[in-house]
């Protein structure tokens, strides 16, 4: 190929963020940024897959199949302002045959105002968090389609999936076609339009991928992904080209919307990955407590969740109960810097259980991020429902006999009153209160309904408790303003302070009731990332283990304990509010389902 | 074929009711079933599709793949029950190909004491609440496989799916591949172990579909079912067989298990339909108001969806808010006839707004029921927080300026008072607390989050109003005590009693808030059976129009307030708890998904 060709080809990865299901607001959207790249030289515009309906899409195209029709009206609009410039868009494409599903997941290539073709993703991803075959049809043949010449140059489209199922690259592959190797004997460049969730470890797979594909067929690797997020999922944006050799040439922002030009020849600007994030480029076998190369990417991704969820929702200010705890107190930060500090009210609750100590420490916290904060006492509320309560349990027990001898009732009330306040402030004030709950406490089930689990939104979680303590510590050195979060916060133990110890006569400590965040974080990290059953961990050796004598009495307590409550929380999993997927594995609705009454034996 | 043989041929439709995930349960059931089979001098048990594992099984397969271990370890202690029968049972397969999806849905055919042969179903079912594709591989060739001989019959196998792709009867296919076509000429009798969920309208497209293939084909046709609930999902049983001619000729019992013998000459006893459902065997293209035909079938989906969470998950008995109004009071009923009464507690919760007649109803009500009543007047409770409320209200607005002037907030303390009330009761006794929501009222968002739409289930959140008032007046006259419910509540106009109509001084009418119920319903019906957009109903004629005079711009007001309301709705959707499937089509997680962010426009 001639290299003149090369150097006077531009390209522009439209690494943008949609609106679910808002085909207006992404049309407007795409046809600004065809505008802009008329003037920058852009001969080739690559946008994301199915852009026009953004993703994830749900269910909408079953339900208000409208919107298909919808989308095939705003290319027809979009297609004239296609004058000297091609694109390659994502949109649903209706299958007009009489057998199977009603659509593509497509790509139109426009050219001199004219919808050239449509090109049609093969492989659909129906695990996790994707659904494709739920609504598309895959595309089976005539992989020729998938070429098309501009500028003497021949590029190949592989959407999304279509790149992910190297034979050589995988051990395990879930298709039986790899699209990419029908066609890249045929190409200079490969587009690869995709949509594609961040998640941990998931960056060093892609690259790795990416550049085993570029070196082996010797082409050139474009990788044009959604930025933003909507809902559960968030988007890295981090496009990016490779040249012949596998060697990184141009990389967009991360999860920023970024129109970032590249040239065929020269490649492009290299923005940075997430601090940290190149060390996680070895794949891992064995649970780590150093979650450190992990965090920028982490903060940058609930931040950018938030900043979504409530921008695209219509909110902007949040409230949130400040009890002095690490969760609430990582909420507040994350908070603060999405949607600015005076964006925040902070209200700290005390009853009679919140020590001093925790009552400073929420002071000291919403001064330094400067957050609105109030303190309002929860106990006239506590003691007039305990005592409405114990009346009402008299009259009751006469005639239902099966009263709880050690019920949660009085540690629920706490937290429901809290709730009950921050909801109140939510609906004077139009604004979303916050669900604190993080990962480690979700699999538990140690949260409480209509309490701290109760919120429009909840950032962490998918984040376990060791990992949010190192966040904590990363937020301190990291953040402009440094060290906002107290010490004190940071280096006290976790507790809810929503009962007594009767061992200690002082209020509860989580990891008493549960068992050490460290060995809980790693029994998570085992069923979620090698689907360990309860026997397997008995067997094997618990980074806890190497630091702490247990005996086999305790670890098997402790899993058994594990498991029972695992059982009993799915009911929690069922109706805690959305929050972003942030690990390689989740238990986000987006992402697992299990039957509530599911009654398994987690031995094998 | 010879007479004889089919003369001496039993088969045990072994109709069950497993728990999903729960192998050693089912396990130990099948075995039980297979003893009593004998006994009666069954030649073959056909139990329902993945009888093992159970349906719905959500993710359980991919992040606790040991349960296929499991499933496999189980079939292996079963065959050695299988001297002098043969069994034909569901279970996931373990794929061992290092290509493609991890499992097979398949049915094991044991004879001898020996697993002759897995049959595979081909047909995944990927939509609605189906998922098969996120967890199987589709198996595509060498259909003779799922034919065996037995007593010199020739039987095939279609598993569920399998049998819903004729390409005469369906008008629409959803597959290239129809298997039953495939192997109909070379065998007697199809067997279709399945798991059916209950489904309004379905009854009817299921008894044309398989009497059409029996007579198509000359074949008997027989269906075996899975009784019972899991979750969002109700099993209505009703295996049956269908003789040559299409005839009905057996039919097990309705939602419950049945361990049905038929004879392959003679049939077996033929149970009824629900009454009333045979009326609903015509396809219906208009929206209707007689929902009598489906009461009978919707009255025991969702006690049968009540018994089995509860008694699933280790609960016998709830609490709910008896507010005098519709909707509780069909709960009240529905949870007393499935716990029985003394498992009931209804708790009047009354405000200053209750009126007398309120709480009359309600006693009455829970009198006519026997159900356990206390009155816990919530004035104490909403006095204190509202005028704390108010304090903290002035203290916030000194730094927040942005107070709503005409907010929900007092409706909602109400409404979270009683929840309170509610989950306390729960807590101390063991109780599952009831979501009282309904369709309508879900659609609209018209309920209080942490309020009334929360509960540890949620029975009738797939009920439209109009549809609740006819189940009303159905329970009165069915049930074994007539007119339990008082007909001043079926008679009054609904409404929440949580705040004052400034133009009629009196208690806000929800259809006042809304829109007629009878409009409402119409524009649910349209959505989900339809898939109309606003625009298509504005052009067609509603059947409240037919019988009230609106003006055009009335129509459009109510449909502009429906959609707004629908797109806040969708996060109530995310949190809302679990309840059984019962229309044609649901919003029940379980089946729908939509972005809480997507900002649909649903004109067209």
């Amino acid at each position: 190929m001639n290299t003149n060709y090369l150097k006077s080809t531009n390209i522009l990865m439209a690494q943008l963020n949609p609106i679910s299901g808002d085909v207006e607001y992404n049309k407007n959207k795409a046809i600004e940024t065809i505008k802009k790249a008329k003037e920058k030289n852009v001969n080739l515009v690559v946008f994301p897959e199915l852009f026009l309906i953004g993703y994830p899409i749900g269910d909408i195209l079953t339900r208000y199949p409208y919107i298909a029709e919808k989308a095939k009206k705003a290319l027809d609009e979009i297609k004239m302002y296609c004058d000297n410039i091609a694109i390659l868009i994502g949109y649903p494409e209706i299958n007009e045959n009489k057998f199977l599903k009603p659509y593509y997941n497509s790509m139109a290539l426009i050219e001199n105002k004219k919808i050239i073709k449509s090109i049609r993703k093969s492989l659909l991803p129906t695990y996790c968090e994707h659904n494709d075959y739920r609504y598309f049809e895959p595309w089976v043949e005539e992989f020729e389609n998938r070429i098309f010449t501009l500028n003497n140059i021949k590029f190949g489209v592989a959407i999304c999936e279509d790149a992910w199922n190297d034979f050589d690259f995988f051990e395990k592959n879930l298709y039986k076609i790899d699209p990419v190797e029908k066609i890249a004997k045929k190409i200079d460049v490969l587009l690869c339009p995709s949509a594609s969730c961040t998640r941990a470890k998931k960056e060093q797979l892609k690259h790795n991928m990416m550049r085993h594909c570029a070196k082996k067929y010797a082409i050139k690797y474009i990788y044009v992904n959604q930025a933003g997020a909507n809902d559960e999922l968030v988007y890295d944006g981090l496009s990016r080209m490779y040249n012949e050799q596998g060697e990184l040439v141009a990389m967009a922002k991360s999860f920023d919307e970024d129109l970032a030009v590249i040239n065929l020849f020269n490649g492009g600007e290299i923005n940075p990955l997430p601090k940290g994030l190149e060390l996680t480029l070895n794949s891992q076998k064995e649970f780590s407590l150093d979650h450190e190369p992990d965090l920028e990417r982490t903060y940058k991704a609930i931040i950018t969740a938030i900043r979504d969820y409530f921008y695209k929702n219509g909110f902007k200010q949040a409230v949130l109960g400040l009890s002095g705890g690490l969760d609430s107190t990582v909420c507040a930060v994350l908070l603060a810097d999405a949607l600015g500090a005076k964006n925040v009210f902070g209200i700290s609750l005390p009853s009679k259980l919140t020590s001093p100590e925790s009552k400073n420490d929420a002071k000291e916290l919403a001064d330094n991020l400067k957050i609105n904060f109030l303190e309002i006492p929860i106990k006239d509320m506590c003691d007039l429902i305990k005592d409405k309560f114990g009346g009402m349990f008299d009259e009751i027990s006469k005639n239902w006999c099966s009263r709880y001898t050690n019920s949660y009732t009085n540690d629920n009330i706490q937290a429901r009153s809290r709730a009950m306040i921050l909801w109140g402030i939510a609906n004077e004030y139009g604004a979303l209160p916050i669900a604190t709950s993080d990962k480690s406490e979700l699999y538990m089930g140690y949260a409480t309904i209509n309490g701290d689990m109760s919120g429009g939104y909840a950032p962490i979680s998918d984040v376990v408790k060791t990992k949010l303590f190192a966040l904590a510590r990363w937020m301190n050195k990291n953040r402009e303003i440094k060290n906002a979060i107290p010490v004190s916060i940071i280096n006290k133990p976790p507790g809810a302070e929503l009962a007594i110890d009767p061992n200690t006569g002082k209020p509860l400590l989580a990891e008493d009731a549960l068992m050490p965040y460290e060995f809980l974080d790693e029994v998570i990290w085992r069923i979620e990332n090698l689907n360990q059953s309860k026997d397997n961990m008995l067997m094997q050796e618990f980074q806890y283990e190497k630091k702490n004598k247990i005996n086999k009495e305790t670890k098997q307590k402790w899993l058994d304990k594990f498991f029972k409550r695992l059982n009993t929380a799915l009911y929690k999993w069922y109706i805690v509010p959305p929050g972003p997927v942030i690990d390689a594995r989740s238990i986000n609705k987006i992402e697992y389902k299990q039957p509530i009454i599911s009654n398994i034996d987690y031995s094998n």
